[in-house]
């Protein structure tokens, strides 16, 4: 998988973010600093758009970056099978032939998440015993942070796929917060057992007939989130996506309400400028820089997710991510510890069907 | 349906809150001024409790308010089934008796939710047209509030009952926050058409095509709740559930990170202090008390569901809200208008088995 002992080549999609390839030229440059001395950067994007941008950074002739020339970009509106069809130059898709071809061993992108779940999947298959890749968030809770999936890869997700959610976001915890034994907690309406509806039922059962691939603590509702109960919550992309949207738009209403108050009022002027460390503490760890990447987990090849407005520190970051889960052999370990979990599944199925 | 001409009873049950009889009855003390001089509440609970309160609080005399005995309390863990077997004379269980024998117009409750709707539905059946009863909130945005459903009555719900929600929304939002034509969304995980999967496309075909009775504006995300694009969010109850307790366990966690932050710091201390009212502006922003009430819609009697850890004030303005709505004479008008959006749904449906 990795091109030599202990050295990663991971590709760039420069293309397709809100904020142009200058911003994940800046990320690179970052980035750099972080990686292994025989590591390399591969850029994927449009030569006249990218060299200019190296030039300037000083990067052009840097040993650790390569330059990929893909002619297209995907654009936030393409739709999967589409692009897939008409835009075989994109960098997203070569950034993915090259991770399939072995020239890479991770692909990070800024680009549109249908896309590159849609692409990602028919381009680099799942991996034996997942169905369906799924998106990971890190969430920041009172202390620390927990990780939250699926963000919107799979709104229609199974039991069988939510159970895979929640063993591949518990060796993604253990990977990248260094959680021994990772809390996980199945996302739903009240803890009491008959709650939620069948679907949270069957996943329920499920999830504790694997027992040993996971910590499973038990259902869990919004608000426990929060509170160090659990280190990995496992929902739906359609319940996780909506949870996350509405959480940030929450989060920024409730910065503004503080911002409007503070100027209307200009008894406020002097204790608010004391204040903006303070606020700028908490929006900070609310949106924390270092956790700026989302795997896509479930894909034969690691595929990294950054958000499409992401600043040059959240691309670097997820870079760092990116890389970070090569050393911890990541995908290998999720390959193996997903082929023994369904194996459980399958077998606590058989078993209730006897008895049933 | 009203006891007299234009006045109202309306049943408070006293038992199941949080915060014991007392805080309920320090509610009715609150809730006395907004009504009219014939209009009468019923409290309803365990006489050796009540009696006690209602003389203290020099009540006991009042010709407005009324006792009725009812020995026993549903507590927070009963389910609804075994609560209606084996404690007929539960407050709440009494309450519904005496809505749907016409003793009183409206119940007011801070109990156990599962049980308020399994019963409320048992025995007071929905309203024709309205498979399932479904729970509103009132949220705050940056300017107002708008109104989201269903909060957890329902979790499995299907497109015809999203509609439901979406005309039972839509007239309670004309009748509590006074806006002619209440903007209706559906939440989902993206705007384009297609986005959400199956149940979302069906619901949104269906809402457009009961286009007279609502002013359908489409799909929207988590964020656009706060921006003012909608005043009514349809949702189902497991996702209205999840995203409305995140929300609660979201906010707290902000308002805590900036207290532990102003106390940490020494020099926070006095602008910390200057601050508070603007804290507490937004926290009353964000948590109207004004607004402390949730009716269950599509039941054929009105019933109102108070938080069950509510205050006094808050207790008072769902008894309020209870008023309002006689006052609007919403159940009239919700059975009225469903029955012609039920109508225009199965003619849209049976066009398009013609078409196809």
């Amino acid at each position: 998988m990795s091109a030599g002992n202990r050295s990663y080549r991971i590709a760039v999609d420069c293309m397709g973010g809100d904020k142009g390839p200058a911003e994940v030229v800046s990320a690179v440059r970052l980035a750099l600093g972080d990686l292994g001395a025989n590591d390399k950067l591969v850029l994927v994007g449009r030569e006249t758009e990218l060299q200019p941008l190296l030039d300037k950074a000083r990067l052009a002739a840097h040993p650790q970056v390569e330059l990929r020339h893909a002619g297209e970009v995907i654009s936030m509106d393409d739709k999967p099978m589409q692009a897939i069809k008409s835009k075989k130059d994109a960098s997203m898709l070569r950034a993915f032939d090259m991770l399939k071809a072995g020239e890479v061993d991770a692909v990070v992108s800024t680009g549109n998440t249908k896309v590159l779940v849609g692409a990602g999947t028919l381009k680099l298959r799942t991996i034996e015993g997942a169905d369906r890749p799924t998106l990971v968030a890190i969430w920041p809770r009172r202390q620390g942070h927990f990780i939250m999936l699926d963000m919107g890869a799979n709104p229609d997700a199974t039991p069988e796929h939510l159970v895979h959610s929640a063993i591949l976001g518990s060796l993604y915890a253990r990977a990248t917060l260094g959680i021994d034994k990772p809390r996980v907690g199945l996302l739903t309406v009240g803890t009491e057992e008959g709650k939620g509806g069948e679907r949270i039922n069957r996943t329920h059962s499920h999830l504790k007939s694997v027992g040993d691939s996971i910590n499973y603590v038990g259902p869990v509702e919004g608000y426990d989130m929060f509170e160090d109960a659990v280190d990995v919550v496992v929902t739906d992309g359609f319940t996780g996506n909506i949870v996350l949207k509405t959480s940030e738009g929450l989060f920024a209403m409730i910065m503004d309400l503080v911002k409007v108050r503070l100027k209307r009022n200009p008894l406020y002027l002097i204790p608010g400028m004391l204040l903006v460390p303070l606020l700028r503490g908490v929006k900070s760890h609310m949106k924390p820089e270092a956790y700026g990447g989302a795997p896509l987990l479930g894909l034969s090849g690691l595929v990294i997710k950054a958000h499409g407005s992401a600043s040059a520190p959240a691309i670097a970051s997820a870079i760092r991510i990116g890389r970070n889960a090569l050393v911890a052999d990541l995908m290998d370990r999720m390959k193996a510890e997903l082929a023994v979990a369904n194996e459980k599944v399958r077998q606590a199925h058989h078993a209730a069907h006897k008895q049933g």
